[in-house]
């Protein structure tokens, strides 16, 4: 297909797709004469995935860049989801620094929590994975308001993350057969956490309402 | 104690404070002379909370104002939860509008699976609430890139966030006897989701690794 058709079938503007190319995310199109290019399915399924972590994911094309990178190399390992997930960050947002020696003590407690935490589940997990760093930083926060987890509290979470992992994981391989896993495990990844979070708030205020009685809503 | 104290002892500098007091974030002290004022215990929590939800919840002003209006209101009722939940927004990137008639139809489409799924769960949430508008989008989103939910996929991460939304109740209601129960959901609500995103980051990697039989590191 011709540029024209290729951004009719994905709803992406021809001078996005152009300025993609230029930026390597996608690969350029087998060239029919010196002004025309010829588009493929491949480019389609490309330039969509593009389109989700750039919006939908609010990726920066630098993140994007490493994220399509991490996609392309796993199609031959068996760790397509792992090292994708290693280049998608999870924000953590951090207070500016106090004191030195009051942050490196709390540095120093956090990942202590972490490191016994992943002992207790067991989980293969090293110590070098970006998200234990980031579990890591995103305790510390939280005991710096004084909303630090319990040993057992944590745990507990754990177990259900470990319960949605599973679930997370037989989705992506029901997908195998339609386009590369590759790409479901990054829209998987960057894409499906907003709707993990609005489950739990939905939960939440199931479990509110029925405490209090009032299945209504407020006229508050 | 004086601004000065009050600064010290929350991190927050006096600038910052006064800012506070002005936007009417922060009640004002006791006035004790013409250009003095004496802050309270009350005053530092406040300013932790302030300061918890603009700088690790990364909300605005108006955002921040809204949220502690629900938490001086919840204070005085039982659905203190609820309340501030409502007013604490779960950010769902939308894609640029397509055809009129394409967004109608995969709007219903979409609030149909959001009202399906609250019925299987027989969950008390109104059609009203943010949080299923904001499912039913971000379920859409999810189609738009072919990688939206099965009834019964979508069922099975509900009932794990039942879980989860249990273990956040339990976890405010043991916070009650230290500082004021609604001050704490918000930091439970705008502030523990990373940490729920990290988990399970790190158990689809120890599933991962497991499944390939791969511990350590990978070189790549």
């Amino acid at each position: 297909m011709k540029i024209s058709e290729l951004s009719r079938a994905t709803g992406v503007p021809v001078a996005s797709i152009k300025y993609f190319r230029r930026e390597g995310l996608l690969p350029a199109g087998k060239a029919t004469a010196a002004t025309l290019a010829e588009y493929g399915e491949r480019h389609v399924q490309r330039l969509r995935l593009i389109k989700a972590l750039t919006t939908l994911g609010g990726l920066s094309i630098a993140t994007t860049r490493e994220v399509l990178t991490a996609v392309d190399q796993a199609q031959t390992s068996d760790g397509a989801l792992g090292a994708i997930s290693y280049a998608l960050p999870v924000p953590v947002t951090a207070s500016p620094a106090g004191d030195a020696e009051e942050e490196a003590k709390a540095d120093t407690a956090a990942e202590a929590e972490v490191a016994e935490l992943i002992e207790a589940m067991d989980w293969w997990t090293p110590a070098s994975s970006p998200h234990v760093q980031g579990l890591a930083a995103a305790l510390k926060e939280l005991r710096r308001v004084d909303a630090g987890y319990e040993p057992g509290e944590l745990a507990a979470y754990a177990e259900l993350a470990r319960s949605v992992a599973r679930l997370d994981l037989e989705r992506a391989a029901a997908f195998e057969d339609r386009v590369a896993l590759a790409e479901r495990a990054v829209i998987l990844l960057a894409l499906s956490s907003p709707v993990l979070e609005l489950l739990r708030r939905l939960a939440q205020e199931n479990e509110v309402r029925r405490r209090t009685g009032r299945r209504e809503p407020d006229d508050a």
